[in-house]
């Protein structure tokens, strides 16, 4: 492992995805990528008695199906990232709880999948651990419950409202790999605040830090978008989208829209799903990630992706204390060898 | 770094704590250990208008004493690994936003300090950074009024109940470092969940992790209580570990009671002050950790220590739905070279 500039992570080039899992709820079922994913539940209670519950069950899903498709057993897993939007990373501790694996919570909000992946792949790429595997979870009912009004309020969205994921994704990573999908770079994301305070308007809040994440990791590499066959961000949305592609192009001069897409943009149809800017939460980039793209990755469509998750570093508290929303993007360089 | 055996980490014996320091308010500057913190706050409110925002003030604090008793700067710090207890981890990102520093948040609950001080050190170790920060905090205001009741009730609490310390820990770590205090091994704890439902009794929630932990660090390491000077739990208090005594006497036939304490049992006076079975919360086991322990391996007093901080990883929300409280504890071994 060396560093590259002042931010970016260069990998042995070893530590590759072994196994990986998307598991999704009834309406991302109804989505563009449901035929990627593992398992589609018929209904968003997942056969528990509660929401946090039920996203619990998604990501426990999710997760044990990675460490099958790996081959592995949870014996075999040195360690587990994992985290999630829920007060005190509930879904994540009591998802994985009783799989008897070395556990280190995270908190990026939804950039949670590459902070999680990231710092996994640091372990594996150093002797830390020899197999890691990292996972997210988000549930529209809990996330709504939680950050919102409960849904038997019926409270109406506005335009900029994305719509939270009912999703898991998962991923298991191992070193000594010298072909498949390879984690190659990785880069940790400072927090941006500029002052945003509208917690319906998430993308907004998210796109200055991706914006200064990819310059950055752009910077470090000396490289352009042109060099990616895609530049893939977690969930801005629509309205955060535009807003990337902004301040990139006028303050940086850098133009990543022929290249880029937005996991929240892909995983609903705007056209026949009512789902406002697009899809949010932790779980839209892990599942995007872990169906779509690393599918696309193994059958030769895709040989160099940049991954960079987002997030929205409020509580509910702050938000209504007035706080501004300070955002956060974490990125990964996958190549496929 | 090499793996010890299933679970522990030894590093390359170069990564050093090159600074430290720790802050409290009004309770925690009434103690025992006060002497040795940085800073005491005259009151909890910390000149901020609310509780949480008072504990975003002290992590902001303690994280900025230490950087600068490393003798450096923001820029020269690679990576912040933080967090806390409130939802979303707010005390973090609010506390250390406004810094420019790549951040990495972490949730363990009370665990934390061990968490993202050993993955920090992993990173440090590994050339993922050469220097990095770690830092968590609590308050007692904020966590009663999210955990259980706004202070404004005048609750009663239970004689099992801890009070959350008032308090917040930073430490830098670089590598390269051939003499001071050197983070020689880290291990990463499982989730242990023995049915626990009770949340004013946390350190019998913590106490098997703990157990664990310790009983798995040693058989790694094939060593005894006695090889080290300190074996040092993070807030398991009286009730915790009278009740880790006795897992690991019955169960694995360990006695660390010889060279054994507990950071919520030395933060206070049980005599003089009213906190029930001790103290607890992320920032106690960081704050005793960051003043006193690393005061007296620095004068030589202590050369070899064990620290192990317990989190108990139950939310308000498992709470009120009678879930049982799953416990982690991470370790990392100090020595004094």
């Amino acid at each position: 492992m060396e560093r590259l500039g002042r931010y970016t992570l260069k990998l042995s080039g070893t530590t590759g995805v072994i196994g990986y899992a998307a598991v999704g709820g009834k309406t991302e079922g109804e989505g563009p990528l449901a035929g990627g994913f593992d398992y589609i539940y018929p209904d968003d209670g997942m056969g528990q008695s509660t929401w946090e519950q039920a996203e619990s069950a998604m990501l426990n899903n999710a997760l044990t199906k990675a460490i099958k498709k790996a081959g592995k057993k949870n014996e075999d897993i040195d360690m587990l990232f994992a985290g999630d939007l829920l007060d005190q990373c509930s879904s994540s501790s009591f998802g994985s709880k009783d799989l008897n694996i070395p556990f280190l919570g995270m908190y990026g909000a939804c950039s949670t999948m590459a902070l999680s992946l990231g710092t996994a792949a640091v372990f594996t790429d150093s002797e830390g651990a020899y197999t890691a595997a990292a996972a997210t979870s988000s549930h529209f009912c809990s996330a709504e419950k939680q950050f919102r009004f409960p849904l038997e309020y019926g409270g109406q969205r506005t335009p900029t409202a994305q719509r939270t994921a009912t999703a898991s994704g998962a991923a298991v990573i191992e070193r000594k790999r010298q072909t498949g999908i390879i984690i190659d770079k990785v880069i940790f994301g400072k927090i941006c605040d500029l002052g945003i305070t509208d917690t319906n308007n998430m993308g907004a809040a998210m796109a200055p830090a991706a914006a200064d994440t990819i310059k950055n990791f752009l910077s470090d590499t000396n490289t352009k978008p042109e060099d990616y066959d895609l530049i893939l961000t977690g969930d801005l949305g629509k309205v955060g989208t535009e807003l990337l592609y902004e301040l990139l192009q006028t303050r940086e001069n850098i133009d990543i829209s022929k290249v880029h897409n937005d996991c929240g943009l892909m995983l609903f149809d705007p056209e026949k799903q009512d789902v406002h800017a697009g899809g949010s939460g932790c779980g839209c980039s892990a599942s995007v990630l872990c169906s779509n793209i690393f599918n696309r990755m193994e059958n030769g469509e895709l040989k160099s992706v940049l991954f960079f998750a987002t997030g929205a570093l409020m509580s509910p508290t702050t938000a209504l204390q007035k706080l501004s929303i300070p955002g956060i993007a974490h990125g990964i360089h996958f190549i496929c060898k």
